[in-house]
């Protein structure tokens, strides 16, 4: 069970920088077209968010004894962060749902999505500048080269999965899945969130590896659960079920599948993943049986609570030792839910 | 005719840009699919390229008194700026070629090319914070300022033009094309090069309307002209004849064709730009067959001559107090080339 307490400093948190963010991003303009641009700028921004990164930014921060007023720059230009990369990935995925709605390019089109992705991109880091006045210039470029490394670390993570995607690639070890994951969620989700958190706090250049092993391990956890929830999860998950196998994805427990599957099975498998879009729901829904039958699901499970407890290990190591607080007691839970949410 | 010395100039300094640029990117990553999105970083950094608008960042910061070296990561940077959004219009213009060779998305999909473009964009600003050793953290954030204006305008001028083809809007004055123009060319390729190099000469921070005249004029007589050597030029412009036509662009030529021609013309006009990229060759030709009858190739060129000669004017009031300089003189031939050039 979720506890109340991070639920509400969810909620509340999500509120605030939604209104920061929305604050900041141009709004309206006398030329029409221009003036769509900036909806469409506004739009991802705008829809239910978890704002799980920019709150791990943030009690991160806090723990460590900074000020939320320090850390609210940063935390904000993760979301931007997430945001214009979802609008690219949306794209690049051929996803067709986002956070309750249909993806941008559904409502604009390609062209113009993937420009108002470009456009909010740039936002991001003329967001950052404003940690000059509030950190100081040192900081500032601190944590301007933690985005920069994010950044690298993302799209090098997205090209290895839309590659293998789009190369029907088959032979992947959970390894190539880990390094993937590694780069592709783990770093943005959180090792960036508490390294910019910490460094914002201490006000001191990180380690290279501070946060790096927990995060990882974190986040491989999140992301095998979020592969597990867009097989199982209800309405409140808000993509599309199965979306992941419509969209060719290699998760673990597809990679799981084809290493568990009897020949004929595999022949199947590789048969129905290999139509791109053009799958038929009977077909999504056959590879679900076969990842059923196989227990497949199972098996990522359980390789997500390993990585899960590894991750809350190292909770403990490195956080344990920190005064209790509200934000200490927070990030625990919000740690917690991370790896064990069911939306 | 081009002065040989701005010809021997631009030739040097692309070289060393362009080693710059490479020697900056990331090579080399043990695991193939990195090392593609590596590859395809460098592409459009690796073709020909004329490298107009970081000389003109380096020739006004010579000619106001700085040094090359001070004004080589933004000029880099520059380079850099144009070949992300490069890779990104060409995949919103559905473009064929590219400085002389296919599109990137032709040759790996549009999936990795959109993914490799925001690689590129996050490489310009982890570049610019460089500027922050050689010029100290307060002109570093200035030049960033600079940057973020420039591709707020770019991506408002890429928006107006994409959104123009994409719902077959007609009903389009001048005015409209040049505000498009204003946005989408003039400011990356002259306005931000020209504050850019002023600033890291003088060092002092930049009235808001410094050289924005000078450079949306000359900007506005550079797109003119690219826009009739896209009808007109030979095979070292690089890109397709006549591929404005084909992808459906509001040009002023045919902004002016579609005022001039008659009724009956003008719905030959519109059916055949409406055809989007199944237009045939004999239909290309059918409209600038048109264009000729109209003589508004003509009238394009005349209107190209007029801001031309208000640029040079400008020029004339901005840089005419300068002390004599090697760098003045190829500042003085290289505005002579953008507005006059056949490649």
């Amino acid at each position: 069970m979720t506890s109340v307490g991070l639920l509400d400093f969810l909620s509340a948190n999500v509120a605030m920088l939604r209104k920061y963010i929305l604050d900041y991003l141009p709004k309206d303009h006398n030329v029409p077209e221009i003036d769509l641009l900036y909806k469409m700028m506004r739009d991802y921004p705008s829809r239910p968010s978890k704002g799980l990164r920019p709150s791990l930014c943030i009690l991160v921060c806090e723990a460590f004894g900074g000020k939320n007023e320090e850390s609210i720059v940063s935390a904000a230009a993760l979301e931007i962060f997430q945001n214009w990369i979802l609008i690219h990935d949306d794209i690049e995925d051929q996803s067709e749902f986002r956070r309750g709605g249909p993806v941008l390019q559904k409502l604009h089109g390609i062209p113009l999505a993937i420009n108002a992705g470009d456009a909010l991109h740039a936002k991001m880091w003329g967001l950052l500048m404003r940690n000059g006045e509030i950190l100081g210039e040192k900081i500032c470029y601190l944590l301007m080269q933690e985005f920069s490394r994010m950044v690298d670390e993302t799209t090098e993570g997205q090209h290895l999965e839309v590659s293998w995607t789009e190369d029907n690639k088959w032979d992947l070890t959970e390894d190539d899945y880990f390094l993937m994951v590694q780069k592709k969620t783990s770093w943005y989700t959180c090792v960036s969130p508490c390294r910019l958190g910490y460094l914002i706090a201490t006000k001191k250049p990180l380690a290279k590896n501070s946060f790096v092993r927990f995060g990882i391990d974190l986040g491989t956890a999140f992301q095998i659960r979020d592969d597990i929830l867009n097989l199982t999860a209800g309405k409140k998950y808000g993509k599309e079920i199965g979306g992941d196998i419509v969209e060719g994805k290699r998760t673990l427990v597809l990679i799981n599948l084809i290493e568990s599957a009897n020949s004929k099975d595999v022949e199947t498998i590789k048969k129905i993943m290999s139509e791109g879009k053009r799958k038929s729901p009977a077909e999504v829904q056959k590879i679900l049986e076969l990842m059923q039958k196989y227990d497949s699901i199972e098996y990522a499970k359980k390789r997500a609570e390993e990585f899960s407890r590894s991750a809350v290990k190292q909770f403990g190591q490195i956080f344990g030792h920190l005064p209790d607080s509200k934000a200490k007691r927070n990030l625990h839970s919000l740690v917690e839910f991370m790896v064990s949410r069911d939306w």
